[in-house]
This record gives C-alpha cells, structure tokens and sequence, in this order.
C-alpha cells in the first residue's frame, strides 16, 4: 500500500516550501502524507486529537502537524510543525501533493470493456471501465455500470447495474447491488464563510471477501486513510458509510444505518436498522446495536445496547417500562 | 401465481433425497417450496415461529420443516420434518429448487426495446428490456432504466429514469420515480463465519394499480412469499422495504420510513418520515405513526403512536412535557 | 422569476370558469397561480395555515384560495375564494393552468450533448441533454448523467454520474455527487380513496454557488414556491429535501438527514447524520441540531438542540444522565 495507485502524487518537497513561517530544519524533504500508523520516516504526518495519542507515541514520520497541547505525545524522531488548525495544514500540504483529490472529477478515461482483455468476465450492456483495471474470473458486472481507472475487483463477484466503483480494491466473492456508489470523496471539509476549503481524499475503499452490499449504498473512501469492510460482513440497502470507517468480519449492518466518519467497528457486530454511529468511536466485537439506536460513546466488546443515546438493552427496556 | 414466472424450477424431488438424516416416508415428492398459506399438498412449506401458528394449523402442504416445540400446531395431512434451524433447512431447499435465485445475476437477456412488439409503450433513450416482459398501453419509460426479464407492467404508468425493476409484477397507474431498485433479493442469510448461507429469494413485488414510489426507494422482493403493495398507497423519497413487507391499500408513507422484513401494515395507513418498523410486525388499519417513530409492536387498528419505541401519542406528548 | 421556464402554461382564464359555485367578479381574469408573496395583480395566490398570516397581509395577487376563518388577514384588493379544502382547489386550478406538472413525465426530447453548443463543457459517456439547457464554461458532466429540458448550470460545476437533474437552475462552483435526483415532484397530494389527487408542482429547485451534494441525495422542486439551498451549503449523502424546503448560506447537512416540505433553514446551521425535520417550521440562523434528532418546533437563531424531540443540548444531556 504504499504507493497510491488511484492519485497523481507531486515530486517530493522541501517542508520549507510549504511550512514557510515555522522555524525548522529548512531542507528536510517529505515524500509523502499518510496517517501516525502508516507513516515512514519519508512521510509527513497529522495529529488533531487525544484520541490517537497511542498511534502519535509509535509513529514514525519524520514530522507531524500538530498542537502545542498534543506535541508531547511525539516521540523523539518526529519533529512537531505547531499550528493552530491541525486540518487546515493538513488539507493545504495534501493538496499541493495530491492536486486532484480534493473534487472527484467523473474519470473521462473509461470506455466499453476490452473483451480481450477481460476474457472470463460477463459484461450487461453499456458498461464503462476505466483505465489500468483489474477483474477477475468469473465476475459479473450489471448494466450501467461504471468502474473507474486503476480499480481491482476479485473473482467470482457479483456487481449490479448502475453502480459507480471508484478508488476500491474488492475482493473475491464480493456481492454488490444495485446503485451503491462507492469510493466517491467524503464529508470532509474546513468550514469557510462563501467559500468551504476540502479536504483532499487520498484513502481507498477496501471491501475484502465475500462482503455484499444492499442497493443504494454509499461508501466513501478515506481521506487520509482508508475506509475498510472486512470478510464477510452484509449490509442491506441504503446504508451510509462516512469517510475512514473500517467495520470487522463477519458483520450484519440493517438498513438505512448511518456510520459518521473514522469509527472502527469489531468484528461480529450486528446492527439493526436505522441505526446511527458517531463518528471517531471505538465499537468493539461482539456488539449488539438495536435498531434505531443512537451510538454516541465508545462499547465495549460483547455489549447489548439500544436506544438514543444507546444504553444497554436492559436498562433501556426497564427505561421504556417505567415510563409505562 | 402457481408458477415461478421469474425462477428456473428443479423437477419435483424426491423428499428423501434432500433430508437424509430423517425417517419418514421415503417416496414422497415435493414439487415446491411454498408458504404456509399457499402450499398444496404437492409441496413442502416451513414453520419458524409461533407468531405464524394460525397458518400453520390450516396449511395443505404435505410437510413442513419445524422444531419438535412447533410441530403439535401442524394438521395432520402434514408431515412434521424436525431439524434444529428451520432457516438452514429452508434455504438447503429452496437452493436444491432454485439454484439461482440467492443471488442477483444481472439480467444478461437485456436488449433495446422491440418497438413492434411495445408499439404503445414511450420509451425515453438507453432502456434495455429483458426477454417476456409485458409492458401496457400508454405507458411511458425513461432513460437509462432497466426493465428485466418477465415483469409485467401495467397501463398508463409513468416509469422514471435510472430505475432498475426485476422479478415484479406491476399494475396500472403505477408511478415509479427515478432511481428506484426494485424487486432485487433481500437481506436474508443465516450468519456462518467465513462465509454466510444466503437464502434465495423467489418471491416477487407486487405494486398494485395507483400506487406511486418517490425517488431512490429501494423494495425488496419476498424470500418465499410475496413483498406488496396495496392500491393507491403513495410512498416517499428513499423509502426502504425489506422482503415479505406487505403494506394495504390508500396508505401515505413519508420519506425515509424503513420497513424490516416480513411486516404487514393494514389500511389507510400513514407514517411519518424516518419512522422504522421492525420486522414481522402487524400494523392495523387506519393507524397513524409520527415521524421518527421506531415501532417495535404490533399496533391496533385505529392506534396514532409516536415515539422510540412508540406508544400512543398522548402518551408520548405528556412523557415530553414531563421531561420539561 | 416571473415566467416559468420548465412547464407550459394555459392562457389566462376567467375565474369564473374554474370557481362555478362561487359569487363573486364573474370577469376577473387570472394569469398564473403563484405564492402569497409572488403573486402580482394579475395572479391567484392560496392562504391555507395561520403560519402564513404575515405574508397574506401583505399579498398583491388580485384573489386568493382561503378559508372563512382565514379570510380576515388578507388585504382589501385581494378577493378571498371560501373553500372547504384550500389544497384541492390548488390543486384544481394549478392543474388547469399547467397541466402536465403533476407527474414526472420523463423528457423524451433527450439527445446526446451537441458538442458545438457546449464546446467548453467536459462529458462524459453517455450523457443525455434535453432541449434549452444552459452549460456555464469549463462545468464537467458524468457519466450516464441526465440534464432534462431548460436546466440551467453554472460554471466550473462538477456533476457526477448517474444523476438527474430537471427543473433546477444551479449556480457556479457547484459539486454533485453520483445518484444524486434534483427537481423531481414531491410527495404532495390530497388523499383520496382509489386514487389521491396529485399537486402539480410547478416549482424549481435552485443550487446557488459552491453548493455540494453528497451522491444519492433527492432533492425535490417546490410545488408552487421553489426549493433552495444558498451558498456555499454543503450536504453529505442520502440526504432527502422535501418540497419547498430552503436552506440558507454556510450550512453543513450530514448523511440521511431529512427535511419534510416547506420548512426553513437559516445561515450558518450545522445539522447531524440521520436528524429529521418536520413541515412548515422555521429554524433560525447559527442554529446546531445534534445528530439523530428530531425537530418538530421551530428553533431561534443562536440554538443547540438534540434528542427526540429536540431539545437544548444541556437538556438532552442532563436527560440521559438522569436515567442512569
């Protein structure tokens, strides 16, 4: 992972370039921007939140954009770049690597598929594909549909019609239905008066083995990061998955349910329909969330919970009965 | 609607050869799998759940796969077949009946719109109609819509764009708004790590004459019996049915309301936008649910709820003001 | 705004042809239906709710569909019509004077773009444009994307894929995200049993500059009024806007929420994933609403609410700690 296959990076820059008010090694040369965890000592880094204070203490970027408050948390090799924003730098120096993540631009490279080039795949009609595509055996893909440049897709799956695949690499087995659009850019952006600054969108989507998805999904891809469905795991219709999020093996997710940005969620969670998670939460294995709920704090592994805010399901029936 | 217009049926089976762990009659043959309520004495049909217990006493099938706890509710011209989980067993069946109906190929029979064959039929560009479908006078379809094979659509309807309708069947005066996926397979399986035993789906949609869908609704076909909806019902934008929903006649359903499988809803009834409704749920006729309503109950005829879970509005409204 | 660009009108008519039963001008002669507030000397107007008494005190329409308990808030010049039900006589006369606006009828005057008239508009495959659309410089449309009849947009616009748009006028720097469906008719209609009576929705629906849509967002046009979203508002995915909503500048809408019709938004609003919003309210500017709630009252500038029904945030706080 890494090289990012899906965005024309920049050469690489001179910090200096970029940072120009802040004092520091002025020749310091970073190749890249990645999260605490997949950082080198190439690559820039961010830290916003306390939140991440465990992968901060064991990154190993040579220099992370960070506050006065968080920079203890560094560790000694990555040097601290204080700003007030942490977002508004990070949003500015991906944009000067990755000019074109910040809009996703239709991709004017895609043309019908290439019959020889995709020989054990099963076209519908009107397909389009993009450039440096890979498909595997056996595939189906439906009518309308469109899979963007540079996109893998594994074998034996089943893609729908009029479905929109962009910045994903999907597994074997993986089942889509119709009109989910995937890997498009999420929700990111620093609020500006008349004029919003988005954040670029570097991440991928990662749908890994046999995971199916219900029609009309949604699935955006990370920012930074990735967003990630592990094996196994079904969603029903409709769902909504924000920017970063990565869901466990062997997930049931409802209907309709909504999953704010950067929430990781185990593996064996069920959640019933309409619920919501928040974003940046923690949600272990095991959990059950009712339908409905309203997810606001973080779950522990093997926890019940129901309700808005979610509570355990025990203490929201008594809750529901003592109103009665 | 004796046969599967939309399923390639195995020829009638012999039941020994599908449970071969049982004793009991070993030359019986099935000819299908039905629903309590439909099956004859040609076919096998299942029992799950107590809540089904009156069809169950009334059914005409030959046999019945069910629990030792659920068999003394079965009449006597129907052989009880014991196994652990109903669900597994069902969809070992129906998989050895329907071999292609757990998962949705798209329909690869797909072609431009025979203008002799649909003379009266207005079809805007880019439609693609399957093989044996019937479409009826004055009817108009538009752009880029995918109509699969067999479903039949009515007169006068008014089909939108970007819309994909399989394994339906769909009456006169129907309006169907852009974006719509319906008739696809439903969010049915039995959880099994690794890898999930889905259920195939050989159910239909049903929309009867007058009803009319907003945009990007998503309706779900039955899994052994039929998703409906009745006449004159009028559903919002992004509504969500799952399989084996059936909704009455003169409803008004407001945007976003989500419907979990195998729940009914009577007459003359409105929700309000956001409302869920859990699954195998009655709903009487003539019942009013406010918007945002989770409802996690059977509701009588003539019942206005609110509220998660709901309750009666007035109830809800003084918890509200109690709460002040 | 005087002329409707997207439906054709009737001649004007004699009010007297149309309200046979009243007594009143037999001669008087009406050109268009409008708003309270749009209404000239030359229009009807309809004044059917109390929470319109403001702009009735103020109409210039020259008649107006009320009720006897209305009738005493409208001006001198403005001649109340006494009906039982304001909506269906809106209905009828709106009908009569445009009489194909009360269902989508697909635009079959769709034709590839013509690459001389739009020569610095990028296309992608298969997009389809009606007749008297308008394409500002360097706009991109997406793949399979449908710009229907008298479309207006902006420049520098990026529209995705496998959208719709009809009945809109979009401004500059606009972004739309895949599946997105603009300028469909709401769900307004008068219940009635067999067959409801639809509204003609003669509205628009107007993105002003550096909007952005989230993909498979519905947002419907207005039935007489318009539906807006102001600058630099920013929507994620599957939102739902109902008719004649309108959302101010600078605000930030996450993902599922949904607006019910004729509600508005001031500038400046945050609203959380999955909230809901009823009718008909007014909420202020700098307003924030939590996510999950919801909204049934109107809300004063400068609030921060949350819970079902919304309440202020220390509230909902305080609320849930109660119950533990």
């Amino acid at each position: 992972m890494s090289k990012n296959i899906f965005f024309e990076k920049s050469k690489p820059i001179l910090l200096s370039e970029v940072f120009t008010e802040s004092q520091f090694n002025k020749d310091l040369k970073i190749h890249d921007i990645k999260t605490l965890k997949q950082a080198t000592n190439l690559d820039i880094t961010f830290f916003e939140s306390i939140a991440y204070k465990d992968s901060a203490k064991t990154t190993k970027a040579s220099c992370c954009i960070t506050t006065e408050k968080l920079k203890k948390y560094l560790p000694e090799n990555c040097m601290p770049i204080l700003v007030k924003s942490v977002l508004f730098d990070l949003a500015k120096i991906t944009k000067r690597f990755y000019p074109d993540a910040d809009l996703d631009y239709p991709d004017i490279t895609l043309s019908k598929p290439d019959k020889s080039k995709y020989s054990s795949v099963k076209f519908g009609n009107n397909v389009l594909i993009g450039k440096n595509c890979q498909i595997g055996e056996s595939t189906i893909i439906g009518n309308n549909t469109i899979i963007e440049h540079n996109v893998s897709i594994g074998n034996n799956c089943v893609i729908g019609s009029q479905i929109v695949i962009r910045n994903s690499l999907i597994g074997n087995e993986v089942v889509i239905q119709d009109g989910c659009k995937i890997g498009l850019k999420g929700f990111g952006f620093i609020p500006n008066k008349n004029k919003n600054i988005r954040m670029p969108h570097i991440g991928k989507v990662i749908l890994k083995d046999n995971v199916e998805l219900g029609s009309n999904c949604t699935i955006d891809r990370g920012s930074i990061d990735d967003t990630i469905i592990g094996k196994n795991t079904f969603l029903d219709n409709q769902v909504h998955m924000a920017h970063n999020v990565k869901i466990g093996d062997n997930c049931m997710i409802a209907g309709q349910v909504g999953f704010a940005g950067s929430t990781t969620i185990g593996n064996n969670v069920s959640i019933g329909g309409q619920a919501g998670i928040s974003g940046h939460l923690n949600i272990g294995n095991n959990v059950k969330i009712g339908g409905g709920s309203g997810v606001v704090k973080n779950i522990e592994n093997g926890s019940v919970v129901m309700g808005y805010p979610a509570v355990p399901l025990k203490k929201f029936i008594k809750d529901s009965k003592k109103d009665e």
